[in-house]
């Protein structure tokens, strides 16, 4: 028995989310098809994250354990020929113990905001859209609010399976950057977080809040506000998925 | 009445070329319905090329005549919000006798390529993947036997329009470059090509020619041959159209 780590990147427009649903495609079942396909083995991967319909990942990391005496590269290569729209980037054989969940230490996402009147065909699916202009400085005062040890139950999502809402937001980091299609440079806006871990739509409750922030639609003592209260009644809305990318996991 | 000048952007992909077809959803029929509901009338535009299903637009001029009395800046604005997958850029007033297609004198489409084992989720539609590598040294050699005036007929498709295949290949530029998305910089190279005017499929033939070329399975005086043979049964394969993009045009 081997436990086998890979990285992948997916283009989250193209499914239901990371985690096995009732209907629809998911990154987790069509790698666990692609598998079963390769080595005839029905095995249950697991994810750093469950990301949600349409949340790309640059950098997510899986591990699933197999008998398969396959050599690593050769099921990167297989995997990768069975698969559409995921694409296995690295693959290592990992100590039996690891687990791509509960073994992470911090996780990195990055949300990405186009800001102006027509949003560029080829960035589609790929970032957020606002309208108007954003006011960066404003947005910057609710990091300092939101940054450390926080509960963080006004920008979620609470779900079952978590007992606490407890998070630690380690870094915040607000800028602008270019992405470029020959010569064509488009200015978008960066929102990084690092953390230990995140709640549900936790990142998105926040740049929904953030947007509003930036738009002068809400004060930095109405966020401090929100996030005392404990109730996501006050945050968001719940900015779209399209923006958002997992980009690193730490171990 | 008026001639007015508009400069757009498209996403092939999602279109079955620019030219209105009896079927499927075409850029040329879109933006027509589009200005019928802003203005009501039924007018045909005039694209400076037709690019074929699949092929990206930067940078594409098209020109219509209107009664409308609208602020170009409306119409824009107007137009913009009635399209999907196609952005007007920009748009002005032109001279009556203004015509996007016979009064363009150079064009340029740029093909970009990338060659590796795995395509990354971010480029699919985007570019063109080759598996192995491609030496562009090689390909720059067939740049010289191609530039200039030639007949074209070994790399294009005949159109009955054409009454002649002579055309001038008036730069080809061969190079990489990078395409960034959050960090992940992907080599691409690109294929770039200004000439007086373009037959059917012909960068698409001459890609696929110079990939073959690339990869060491064609020389470069079976290229010389082919292109003094006059007869596309020895060119190509037809590169994919997802790699290519119109990205100017002169007046």
């Amino acid at each position: 028995m081997r436990n086998l780590k890979l990285i992948i990147e997916y283009d989250g427009g193209h499914f239901s989310g990371f985690q096995v649903q009732p209907k629809g495609k998911t990154v987790q079942g069509e790698i666990e098809k692609a598998i079963f396909k390769l080595t005839g083995e029905k095995v249950r991967i697991t994810g750093s994250g469950r990301t949600d319909s349409g949340v790309h990942a640059l950098y997510q990391v899986v591990n699933f354990k197999t008998r398969s005496k396959l050599d690593p590269r050769d099921i990167k290569r297989a995997l990768n020929s069975l698969l559409s729209n995921i694409v296995i980037k690295d693959i290592e054989k990992a100590s039996m113990s690891f687990d791509a969940r509960r073994k992470a230490k911090k996780r990195e996402y990055v949300y990405l905001v186009y800001s102006g009147a027509t949003l560029p065909v080829f960035l589609i699916g790929r970032v957020c859209h606002v309208k108007g202009k954003l006011d960066l400085g404003r947005i910057r005062k609710i990091s300092k609010i939101l940054l450390g040890k926080h509960d963080f139950s006004s920008f979620c999502v609470k779900d079952k399976s978590e007992k606490s809402c407890l998070r630690e937001l380690k870094r915040i980091e607000i800028g602008r950057r270019s992405i470029d299609l020959l010569g064509d440079r488009h200015r978008v806006i960066y929102l990084r977080f690092v953390a230990n871990g995140f709640l549900w739509k936790m990142i998105r409750f926040i740049v929904g809040t953030m947007l509003k922030v930036g738009q002068g639609r809400m004060s930095a003592a109405e966020v401090k506000r929100i996030l005392a209260s404990k109730d996501n009644r006050n945050a968001g809305p719940v900015a779209p998925a399209q923006g958002l990318y997992l980009t690193r996991v730490w171990y």
